[in-house]
This record gives structure tokens, C-alpha cells and sequence, in this order.
């Protein structure tokens, strides 16, 4: 642990300090029992950029080990990303017509973050202290549709059928001798049985689908017997490259069974943080300068022209707005905040009376398509409810890399078409039942201007490891008194996780340097 | 539809007839739209035996078509093997002492059917009329623990690996153009592209775990980098042939996301349809003969000596309880309804503080062992309430055909002790909060003695089709006014999907029998 914090340099060296002096904070057994050594604040100041979640986790955490604490926020409201929009939110894009969600009363859309994977122990240890009820997101759904090159096939034969495909392949190959040196004739042989039952193989190790894929005919009462679908040839399987991620997605380490999800909609989170901490928190409070003064910081800010004075700072903004800010940076952290690419997804969401239950029998999961929407989403919640609210795209280059800042590019009318036409696409009769859209541009957000860094070994760098290069380096790095926090600076980046534990690095700087200036 | 039916004889005669004379029922759109022709009871009696799913179904279309009704009933309560213990449940069981269940206020163990496909519109459809609340029920969970031959792993892991591995070995096949006559080049191409990012491949096509099978170390912030699970081996993914059917089990065709379970219990579904058919449902009134009197039907009953008679009968006992009840049937149907097996499925449930949840990070989703309990089912609902109910044995053959038998066969503190064992081992310190047991083994429950038919080709016969064999088309045919339902006689054997469509095709003949008698 202390190695790799030490190959930060910068970052390392105050702890190895402490660590000489006996001071070391105690590594949580678990993320979610993070917390800063009691009293250790001792009414020290910090300012915390930004009522993000890392805002949030850092004025909690730091209010409760006794430091004073102040939090600007930019907008008229805490959360950050983790949006809700409901009947009534007023929808700023920039240079772009606001628009007011009008959705019936208990209907929402979940703007930015909508998922929250089981894995993630930090900000569920959050949720679960709150209070904050969790329900099932519904992640995958076989009954949910696939359309490419303008087909439409229900994702259970698309799944089932490459796996079949890929069975009978790896069968041939064994019957045919052709993997004899490649592994001991035992564990060959306990390969092609499992293909058997996996693959769906027939004696002859032939493909030969027995339901996993449906059925033309369903089994029913009495002598219906069932009829299963013939299977799809690979060409059906495999339209193009834009496929490859919807039969990869469920295996992605953190879109994994169980995905969870707050009952109301996910702000529920941060509001239940924002509750703990909502005297300290300053909205409207846009960030106009970040200056050091000896040893401590000045921020300057709005409403007007306001300055706030602390000890410390935690700077939770991307560094995409960061970039942007007067500040008193050293030349390298300057350089490092430069360009570092933020990734532009969108959002559609509509309400409509749920047809996908009563007619299709979706409940919850994705859609997916090459269409421009991309990908679509059916509620979890509220099954059976007469209304739901669809997010009939979620533009994140999931099928088309570059889609998402071309869909950005779209006016409102044109990115609510091609939902309408993907959802008639999927169900089909039933895209006039779509009312109420509402759209949210991350790219076009105002405090936000991206929904997350995408470092130079992608967005989801965690799986696979590696560095994420010079600049996520250097922005690790206090500047003096300043410490920095948010998605962008965690291996679980894009996610409230990775925010949450960004936030715990930086307030462990901060006790550091806390306790190195009592001593 | 009229062609398969007719392959039945007996019964395909009647539609015909009713074809010929142009009154055949018309054909509902989808399952969920069944109904027998308004007023077509036009006052005839009929008695139902049996208030499960098959029954209650019968009983409201019936009596919805101007039939009169009388449902027999040999237990206390509706709903058969839909059935959901809660707390001061009595739970009895041939030959061993009674149980009563003492869970806390509000808990619930589903003891028979616990889970609802998203395909089985019949059932969904009755639950949405009589507004049933829904809710998801997790049937997968990559965190939950694999344990066979002694060693625990996660899902996550043995399923990517095992993923990983087919995909390499393919890849390499590939490689050594193994399967250059299999396919064309340029689909062979695609597929092998498609192999490196679906098995996780690096750029040798060696499999190369990146994150789906997890991490010794989390990604976390700052420069906590993410550090994968190196690859488990072929023998440590496939140690027995124990483990087929949990490679398999997400896969079957009605095991397949999104599955969903009534808010409150499954036997919601059961009270709703006995809330319409209440006043028609005779309790504690076992079947002691069938017997027909002219071209009537004239059930003999308790409690004490009593008689039903009436026009005609629709009798939904298991072909196993229905063999043992004197009757008048024809010498075919006496020889069809001997020794077709049931499987004895065992249940065994504690209560328990979330241990799973707070500790694991495992919400709803299933565990899979080798050990006598087979498989663990996690509560899906109520996720961060203090207490749940543990499933920690759903024994059905999943991992050893001969199991179910033997584990029936243990006391009730043995399959205890099984259970705590088991659940030791997936969660080691936990067993000792597991509290206030309870087994129910539905070969030893009276009115049961079972939890479904066997029929030669599996009892999931539906899909691949193909014939149940000789007995189980004598059974679908009427004896003169008596016609048969249940899930036995249906291609969704086990499920109350099936139970529902086999008493709408018993009513259809019913209706044509009623009609061809007013002709």
C-alpha cells in the first residue's frame, strides 16, 4: 500500500512522513468504514470545490473528525452528475433552449448516474448508514430487443445462439484432434462434454438449439408441445463490429448481477448526504479563482465577489473545468489539466404508459441498437405501474465511438426522432405512445461540460490495470494546502465509487498535512 | 392448432364437431387473453377438484361464464403448492412431527414456487388483472459463492474463466486454421476478432483475464490501480460434473432474466384468484371417489360422507394423488396414471440478520454446491431491511440427480445441519446467526406428495420438444364429463404457467362439451 502510494512521489512522501512519526492514519478494513481519526480536524479550515458526491463524502467525512467546513457549489443544488430530473426540473444546456420535465407525479429520470454495481462497498456503505433504500436495477433482459443493420432479434437468441455457434466450433475442433497438444487428453475430454450441455450440441456436436434461444411455437397446455427457433447464422450474429459490446456488457466487471439502484431515483444518495452536511454547503456559489496565501488558500467565488479563506482546499471539480479557473497552480499541474478528453453522453428519456410490460413482456434491462440512441433503457422499479419513464437513449459510444459527440451535435427535435423511431423499431406501433421527452447533454452541461475523463487507457481503465499516464499522475499531487478528488482521480472512474474514493485518498492527505503542521 | 389438437383423437374430435357446426371458441389473441364465451355456462354445474393454480384458474373463467361452480378442496387453505409459510404457519409432513414457523413479522419463505419468468404471460396476465404487485427476483448474482469439492469460489469468477478458457482454445483452433473448411474466411475472421474481446484474449489469443472474473486488488482512488485474478485452471473450473447445471441454469429458456416474484409471497397470486372465487371453494374436503352417474359426474368428499354432483368436472390432482382415488375411469386412463414419478424437492429456510448483504456484498441471486443442499437462494426484495429469509437448500436434482430423494430422507435436524454447514463454508463465521428453521419436503406433504410430474423426456420437457410418451396423451383425454388440468399436463411442467394453460385447454373442452350437450 504505502509502495504504491510512495511511487505518486509528491503524495507519498507526506505519508511516509507521518509514518516516521508514528502518525499514520489507519487503513480502513473496508471502504465503507472509512473514516478520519476523530477530533483529528481540531477546527482547522478547509473549502471544498464542488457538492458533487466526492464534495459531499469529503464535507461529511471532514465535519465529522472536527474540521471547519465550507462547500461551493456552482449550481442551485447538490448531487453534482448524480441527477435526478422529475416534473418541474429546469434542464440547462448550454446554447440550447432550457426545457422543464413535465413527467406525472413519482415519475423520474436518472440524468446521470443510474446504477450502482454490488461491488462498489464505499458508496453503498454510504447509502446503507443513510438509510437509503435499494432495489434491484435489472441489468440484463433476454425478452429486451437487438437491432442492427435494421434487424430486430430478441436478445435471448442473439446471446444464446453465438454461444451455441462458439460450442459447436470449439466441439469440431476437438473432435477433429486439432487441440490434442493444448491441454491432457482427460481435461479435453471434460471440455467437449461440458460443450454438450453448454453449447446446446447435439450427439454430433452439432448446434441445435433446445430453448435457450425461444421458441417459434411456445410450450403450452396439454399437447403444444413447444417449437424451438432455428438458430441464426453467424452472419445474423455478427452484423458488424458495432455489436461486440452489447454481448460483452453483462461480463463487465461493474455492470455484473446484482446492479442496484436507490427506490426514487439515484440523487436519493447525495440528498441523503447533502442532509447531513447542509449548513456547510453554498449554493450558487460558482468558483471563480483559486489562489494560495502562505501556507493557506483563498477561493474566490460567487454569488458576486466573495472570498472564502481555509487551511486546506479539496477540489473536486473535473479537470476539464478546472483547466478553465484562475488558479496559482505550479506549471506542471497546469500542463497536466490541459485537454484531458471528457466524455460527451446523452440521455433521452420519455414517459409513456409501460407497453413494453403489458405488450412485450420487458421488464426492466437494456435495449440495444446501432441506431444513434444506442442503447435504451426500461425502468426496474414500479413494475406493473400504468406509467414509467423510458430512457430511449443513452449515448456513451457503447456501438459507435464517435456517435456520442455527433448525437450531442443533434437539436433536441432530431434526438427525440430518432428515439421515437428506434423505440418503433423495437415496439413497433407503439413509439406514438412516447410524450414528455426530456434530453440531457453532459457535454452541454453547464458545471459539468462531460460526464467523465477518459484517460488515455479508457474510460473504464480499472479492469486491465495499467498506468493512466503522466497527467492522472501529476493531478494526483496537493498543490500546498490544495488537494484534489472526484471520479477523474480513481480506477473507478465514471462511477460515484470512484468519487467516494478519490475523496477518501485526498482527506487522508489532508489529516496528513493537519497533523504535520500540529506537529 | 386444430391440426394438433386433432392428433389427441378424443379431444380434437369435439373442437371438430364444434368447427364443423360453427361454434368453435375462438382463439385468444396471447395467453393472457383467455376467456371462455360470455354466458356459455348457461348454468351448468361443474366441480373443480382442487384449489391450486389449475383449479382457481378453472374456477374464475368458469364461473366468469355463467357456470356454476363448486371447488373441492382437501387442504385448509387455496393455493396448493403455491404456497408461502409465513409466521405461526403450520407445516406438516408424513411421518415426521409438525413444524410451526416463528419467523418475524412480515418475513416470508416461499416453499414452493418462488419465481416468475417473464414469458409466462398466463399467469403474468392474472396477476395484472387482479393487481398483484410484481417485483424483480434476482436469479443471478456474480458475487454469490460456487462450493464444490470443498473450494469456494465466486460465480464471477468460474463463469468468466470458464468463458476465458472455451475462448482461447477456440481461438487457437482458429489459429491453426483447425477449422478453415468449418466456415468462411471472412466470417472465421469476425469470429476470431469477436473471441478476443468476448474471452477476454491478449493479442497472442491467450486468455488474459482483465477484470470480469475479478480482482485480488479493487480499483480504487487515486493510484489504488486494480490488480486482476490470475486465471483459475480448466480443473479448478470444472471439478465434477456437480457443477454442469450452474454453467447452465441462467441460460434455461425460463430461467432467463428478468424473473420476477409477487411483493409479499407467491401465494399473492393464489389469494387474488381466491378472492374471486371465495364463496364457491369448499375447504377441508378431501376427494374420496370419482364416479359417474349417467353422463353427470358425482364426486364423493369430505369432511365426513359427502356428494357433489354435477354436469361436469375438471380435476386438477397430480397423477400420483389422482392414481390412489377410486373412480370410474376407463382401464387406459387407470393404466396412464400409474407410477409416473414426482420429484420430492426439498425447501429448507432460516431466518437470519442480512449477514449476506452487510458482509458480502450479496444481494438477492443464487449460491451452488455440491454439498446435499444443492443451491441457496438470497432474498430479491426488501434489500437493507435488518432480518431476511435464507432458502439455504432448494434441493431438486440441480447437482445430483439422486439427492432429493436421500435428502428427504433426513431428519429435519440433519437437512439443518446440512445447511449450516453449507452456509458456513459460503460465509465463513455467519452460520451461527441462521435461526427459526423450516423444511418443507414436498414428497412427505400431504395433499402433494410431490412437487411435479416426471415425464420420460425431463421434467423441463418443454424445451425440445418431442413427446411425453403414451400416458401422458391418454391423460390429456376427458373421461365422458371429467376433463383434466395441472401442471403435469402441460409443456411447462413444474411452473403455474403450466398449471394455468392446462385448465384453459380443459376448459375449452369443457365449453364444447357444454355446447355440443345444447346442440
Amino acid at each position: 500500500m504505502l509502495e504504491r502510494i510512495g511511487a505518486v512521489g509528491g503524495v507519498g512522501a507526506a505519508y511516509l512522513a507521518m509514518e516516521a512519526m508514528g502518525l499514520a492514519i489507519p487503513t480502513p478494513a473496508g471502504a465503507e468504514n472509512f473514516s478520519l481519526p476523530p477530533s483529528s480536524g481540531n477546527g482547522r479550515s478547509v473549502v471544498i470545490l464542488g457538492a458533487g458526491i466526492a464534495g459531499l463524502v469529503s464535507a461529511y467525512e471532514l465535519s465529522r473528525a472536527g474540521y471547519r467546513v465550507t462547500v461551493l457549489e456552482a449550481r442551485d443544488r447538490a448531487g453534482g452528475r448524480a441527477w435526478t430530473v422529475r416534473n418541474g426540473t429546469r434542464i440547462e444546456q448550454i446554447g440550447r433552449p432550457d426545457q422543464v420535465a413535465s413527467f406525472s407525479p413519482g415519475l423520474y429520470f436518472n440524468a446521470g448516474p443510474a446504477r450502482l454495481p454490488s461491488t462498489h462497498r464505499a458508496i453503498l456503505g454510504y447509502a446503507r448508514k443513510f438509510g437509503v433504500r435499494l432495489e434491484p436495477f435489472i441489468n440484463v433482459n433476454r425478452n429486451a430487443g437487438w437491432d442492427f443493420n435494421g434487424k430486430v432479434q430478441p436478445e435471448r437468441r442473439m446471446v444464446n445462439d453465438m454461444r451455441g455457434h462458439v460450442g459447436e466450433l470449439l466441439a469440431k475442433a476437438i473432435d477433429h484432434h486439432a487441440l490434442d497438444q493444448e491441454m491432457p487428453k482427460g481435461e479435453l475430454e471434460m471440455m467437449r462434454q461440458f460443450l454438450g450441455a453448454w453449447a446446446d450440441l447435439d450427439e454430433k456436436g452439432k448446434y441445435s438449439p433446445s430453448g435457450p434461444s425461444g421458441f417459434s411455437i411456445m410450450g403450452g397446455g396439454y399437447n403444444q408441445a413447444p417449437v424451438p427457433l432455428p438458430p441464426l447464422g453467424f452472419k445474423d450474429l455478427a452484423p458488424s463490429r458495432a455489436i461486440g459490446l452489447p454481448y460483452l456488457f453483462e461480463n463487465i466487471w461493474d455492470m455484473q448481477a446484482t446492479m442496484l439502484q436507490p427506490v426514487g431515483g439515484m440523487d436519493r444518495i447525495a440528498h441523503a448526504f447533502y442532509e447531513q452536511v447542509k449548513p456547510l454547503v453554498h449554493l450558487n456559489s460558482p468558483v471563480t479563482a483559486i489562489r494560495r496565501v502562505g501556507d493557506r488558500v483563498r477561493i474566490e467565488h460567487g454569488p458576486g465577489k466573495q472570498i472564502t479563506d481555509a487551511d486546506f482546499a479539496v477540489v473536486t471539480l473535473g479537470s476539464n473545468l478546472l483547466e478553465k479557473i484562475p488558479n496559482d497552480f505550479s506549471p506542471a499541474k497546469k500542463a497536466a489539466l490541459k485537454g484531458i478528453p471528457y466524455l460527451p453522453s446523452v440521455k433521452v428519456a420519455f414517459e409513456a404508459p409501460r407497453f413494453w410490460e403489458t405488450d412485450d413482456n420487458i421488464f426492466g434491462g437494456l435495449a440495444w441498437t446501432d441506431r444513434a440512441n444506442e442503447n435504451v433503457i426500461y425502468p426496474s422499479h414500479e413494475i406493473g405501474a400504468p406509467k414509467g419513464v423510458l430512457v430511449a437513449a443513452y449515448v456513451a459510444g457503447w456501438t459507435n465511438q464517435d456517435n456520442p459527440q455527433k448525437f450531442a451535435g443533434y437539436s433536441h427535435q432530431q434526438r427525440f426522432q430518432i428515439c421515437r423511431d428506434s423505440i418503433e423499431a423495437l415496439h413497433p406501433g407503439h413509439s406514438r405512445l412516447l410524450s414528455k421527452p426530456a434530453t440531457v447533454a453532459w457535454g452541454l452541461t453547464p458545471y459539468s461540460e462531460g460526464v467523465g475523463a477518459l484517460w488515455p487507457d479508457g474510460p473504464r481503465a480499472g479492469p486491465g490495470g495499467g498506468s493512466r499516464g503522466a497527467q492522472y499522475v501529476e493531478l494526483l499531487k496537493p498543490e500546498g494546502p490544495i488537494v484534489f478528488a472526484g471520479e477523474h482521480l480513481s480506477y473507478q472512474g465514471l462511477w460515484q465509487e470512484g468519487a467516494t474514493l478519490s475523496a477518501h485518498e485526498a482527506l487522508k492527505l489532508v489529516a496528513a498535512m493537519a497533523k504535520s503542521r500540529t506537529a
